[in-house]
Parts: C-alpha cells; structure tokens; sequence
C-alpha cells in the first residue's frame, strides 16, 4: 500500500486482549479492502512486567507509538495483582495522552431514546482526580488529591478550541464545579477562559457538571463540544456514550505530546465472548476512521465511515450486542462490501 | 389543627428566595385543605451576616430546625460577597445533614424520555470533594483535598440500607471510582460492606460512576436505591432529576444529627420569575409529602400526593415549565380540589 505520493505510513497497532484481537482483524480487513496505505507494527500487551514500563507494556511497544506518532488500541484488561500499573493509565501518562476526545453523533438506523446527539466530549487525561495521591490522615480518615495544573488546563483548552475551529464546529462548553472547587476547577476555568479569547469566533460557555449532567438527559442538542478535567471527562464521555447506545459503538482518540495520535476502542475486552467471533467491531473501526483522518487520509476515511454507517443503519447484519444475529465476520464482511 | 391524639406539631419553615415565598405558600394551602397538624415556625435569610452561622442564616432559625427536628425549605441564593459560607453548605454543615434522600418516580402523565424510572438516591452530604480543602502547590499548581472518613461513610450506607428495608426496596447499589481512588472511594465501599452484611435480605452490588451514567441513560429501570459520596451524588441525582422532566418535579429531603428531617426543594430559586405567580410548586409540594411521611402522616402524605399525581397527570393546570399556562395559584386551587 501507498499514498497518492507513494508513501506508506507505519502506524503501531495494539489488539489488546479479549476480543481485542477479533475486532482488530475486522479493522485490518476493512482497510485492505479501501485500500489505506498503513503497515501495522503489531503489539500484544506481555505476559510479564517489563520494569522500564512498570507494566505489562512492553517498552518496545511504547517506543513503536513514540517512533510512528499513530496508533491504534483495542481493549486492554490489566491483569490482577501487585507491583505493577494499570495498562490504560502507564499509556496515558508515558505517551503524555492528554486529551481523550469522543464524537458522539446518533447512528441513523440504530434507535435509541435520542436523535439528536451531535456532541464531542474531550477530556483531560494525565491528572486531576487521577494523580494516584491518595493516603490515610489517621484511622478511618483518608484523603485523595485532585491536582490540577495551569499547563494541563491550557494544553487540552487549546486542543478543544482548536479541534472545534478546524471541525466546523461553534461552540466549546467548559465543564466544572468551581462553585464548590474554586481553586483546582476555578483555575481549570481561568484557563479555558484565556484560551477562549483567542478564539472570539467561537462560542463560550460554562457549565457546571450536575446540571450538564442534566441537560444532556433531556436535551443532548444544546451541547457542541465539552472539555473537562480528567474525572468529569470520564464520566460525561460515557454518559454520552449511553444516550447514543453505549461504548460499543463509540470512537475515541487520545492526543498525546509530541503529536501522537492513539485511537482506540474504550469498550470492555468482554472475555465472556472473547474468540467466539460475536464482537461488534463498530467502535474500534470508527476509532481507526478518527486515525485515518488525523492522517489526512480523508477520502478512505470518509468511505469507511459511510460504509460502517450504512451497514448499521440497514440492521441485517447487527452484532448480538445491537440486538441482530450477525457475527464479527458478516458485519465486517458488510461493510467490506459497502466500500 | 391536631393529630388524632390532639397534638400539633411544629416544623420549620424557610420559604428562600426569588419564587420560595409562592411555592411554600402553596404548601401551606394545600396542608390546610388537607388538615395537616401542623405550626409553621418560619424563618427568613437574614438580611446580614450572623456571626454564630459565618452566613446570612439567622442562628435562630437553625435552632429551630434543631428544635422542632423538622422542616421544609425552599430554594436559597447565596448572597454575592466575601467573609460568609453559602446558605446551602451552611446548613448541612450545622445541621449536620449526613444524607441528601431523592426518589426519582416517572411521573403518570408527564411525558420524558423514559417511563420507567422508579429509584431513589442517597447521597452522603457533609464531606467528599466538599471538603473546603485547596490550596496552591506551587504557582499554576493547585490541589483539592477529597476526604473520606469511616464515620461518614457508615451512616450514609447504614441510613440507605434502612431506608430500603422500611421502603420495600430490594437492592442497594454502591457508585464508586474505587479503581483511581482506592484508598477514598474504597473506604466508602468496604463501609457499604460492612453495612450490607447486615443486611442480608437486601442485594448490594458495586457499581462503577461512569458505567453508572451510561447504564441511567440507557436502562434506569436496572437500578433500585443507589448510595454514593457527596460528588458523585450530586451529578447523579441531578442526572436522575432530568430523566423524569427536572429539578422542578423531584422532591428531596436531608436526614440530620438527632433525626432532624429537612424536606428541600433543589432547584433554584429562579429571580426572573419571582412574585409573578408562575412557579412551579411540584418538587416543594412533593419535598413536603417525604416530610409528612417521616412524621407518619401517612394518611395526609397519601391523599396530597395522589392529587399532586392527579394535577399533573390530569395537564390541564401545568405551569409554564411544563409546558403549560396555568398560574402557581391554578395549580395549587387544582391540588387543593383533588384532595
Ligand atoms: C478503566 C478506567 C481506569 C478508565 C478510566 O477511568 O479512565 C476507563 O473508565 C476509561 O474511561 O478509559
Ligand atoms: C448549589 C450547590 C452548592 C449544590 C451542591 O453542589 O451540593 C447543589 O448543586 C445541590 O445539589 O444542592
């Protein structure tokens, strides 16, 4: 494979565990057929820890997603025990992901209780609640510390305002409790604001998270783009994900430091029916659509979406998860042949 | 009025601010009709700081919330300004109110997205992200303390196992981050544990924050009585709010130190539409009933309740925010009629 120029981009790709690998094989056949121009350097999560990662990442995987800048991740459950990080969060923080942004747009042909969801969640992803600080003040008093910096505030206030410019979309709404947090969420919000001032084209506002959390149940359409601290990022992304009918059908990408680009599935790794060939591969292709187009790889983007989209919305070939009957196989063989 | 035994009892009453005068003045209309025994000691916000509550909150009037054991209140703006606490943390810090209680009940005849929501959240109330502790590490640092104590946590869980016992409720669900904030949110769980063991007749379960939300949207029918730290409570509450119409239609009530019940209406005390007799009384009227309920009211509680479900279910008397032309007084005359 090659670009229009000849070129081949090396993209690193981490089928994860569960039914990770399935649903990658559904991607990789997906993007033969539409003809992307991406040799995959494949990774598997080790089988023990690799101490420069801490991890069960090797640290020969982590250099491959340094080295090509993109990447592609299906679900990754982080084997139980002691001595070691969490798979999703070593990612995070040696790649520097710092924003994770979720489009969530209502599927035409797949029903659920709303029509109308056209939203991108983008959430900080290094700290806040997730800063691991946490310890015991005396016996049956314990503390965790939510931090948040100014650089961290700027760095995914600028990538949404920016993602918002170039995505045609008008307005950015900063999620917080600064009514309660002043400090970490107030200066949360004085950086969105500072930002926002350099983009007068684009609208904004404040929100805080208990009405957000209102609003979006009753009326998903009066939001546009979201950005929020890591916690409230996580929990919006999913409630998000629920109004258009779950994780399953939801993309993801993280931005990391130095322009990375991971894409990635932030499903479960269902090992219940892990090689049973039942798995939606759905949000890992749409994830791997928002890779293609952070490459720039927009005319193959944009037929592996339509694909992906007519095959859900004609519903004979749904996965057991969407109610239908279909194996991974036939829906990826659908949207195959909708190419 | 009196009781069957002859006895009145006193509760307190804090009409608020903005459109609190005319829905606490339905209220009260709809207990006369009813023949509630019941002395309101009523209690305005002062009009400056007392220095015994650090707030524009009388100390007379929190003593007689402590006095009487009892109360209802409506919406409350904290004043603007510097050197005093708001009414709404104010309140739950000196009245020790440990447990935020909200049924969430779709309501027969008043169309949302979903008609099957049956379910109550108990949100622990006094500590959590609420804490007040933030300071700045170092310049474009800043952190927040999230305390969790044993103490607490027990009492909310032991409060929400109780409540599910004495409410014919089967099954408790725990909502949690304990997979970032071990240490935090796991003490609140092992609390939940502790407490559910003694309680082997009703289910308990752990349910993840963000799974939760995406679940309420999706299936809210799924859960039952869910019990959580105070952030996470006051986004789930309001998102459960919204999945039956809003803030106007959900009662709550806030269980104290020494068995203190204050019934409250959570939504805001909407300035722009103050003393035009177009609020809605419903979340007040409905806070009210729990009040009644807690005094073994039943009878009164029962016969109020059904003519509020009647008026809405009815449509012919909804206020402005339903949809609908009908005055405060209008709606209340119909409450009123169908008691
Ligand atoms: C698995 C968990 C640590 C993770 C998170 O909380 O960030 C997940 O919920 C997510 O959103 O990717
Ligand atoms: C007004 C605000 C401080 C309050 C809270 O966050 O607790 C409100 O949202 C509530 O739920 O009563």
């Amino acid at each position: 494979f090659s670009t229009a120029s000849g070129e081949t981009v090396r993209a690193t790709l981490f089928p994860g565990d569960g039914i990770g690998p399935e649903i990658a094989e559904s991607v990789k056949q997906v993007f033969n057929v539409a003809g992307v121009p991406i040799e995959w350097e494949e990774h598997y999560v080790g089988t023990e820890v690799d101490p420069r990662t801490e991890s069960f990442l090797t640290w020969e995987s982590l250099e491959s997603v340094r080295r090509n800048k993109v990447g592609l991740k299906g679900p990754m459950a982080t084997p139980i025990g002691k001595g070691h990080r969490s798979l999703n969060l070593t990612l995070r923080k040696e790649l520097g992901l710092y924003a994770n942004v979720r489009p969530c747009n209502s599927l035409p042909g797949y029903k659920t209780r709303y029509d109308d969801v056209n939203l991108v969640t983008i959430r900080e992803n290094t700290e806040g609640e997730y800063s691991g600080l946490e310890h015991q003040v005396v016996r049956g008093v314990v503390e965790s510390l939510k931090i948040i910096t100014r650089q961290a505030s700027l760095r995914v206030a600028e990538y949404a305002f920016h993602y918002a410019k170039t995505n045609g979309r008008e307005r950015v709404s900063a999620i917080h409790k600064a009514n309660i947090m002043r400090k970490t969420d107030g200066l949360f919000l004085k950086c969105c604001r500072e930002v926002a001032e350099k983009y007068p084209e684009i609208a904004y506002e404040e929100v805080i998270i208990d009405n957000c959390c209102m609003t979006l149940v009753k009326n998903p359409g009066l939001f546009d783009v979201l950005v929020m601290p890591n916690l409230y990022g996580d929990i919006i992304s999913d409630l998000c994900a629920g109004l258009i009918g779950g994780l399953g059908l939801t993309p993801s990408c993280n931005i990391g430091e130095g322009g990375i680009c991971l894409a990635e599935a932030v499903h479960g790794s269902a090992p219940d029916i892990a090689g049973k060939n039942l798995a939606n591969p759905t949000a890992l292709l749409l994830s791997a659509v928002m890779m293609l187009r952070h490459l720039q790889f927009n005319n193959q983007a944009d037929r592996i979406h339509n694909a992906i989209l007519q095959t859900i919305s004609e519903g004979k070939f749904r996965t057991a998860d969407l109610g239908g009957k279909a194996s991974t196989s036939d829906f990826t063989k659908a949207v195959c042949d909708h190419i």
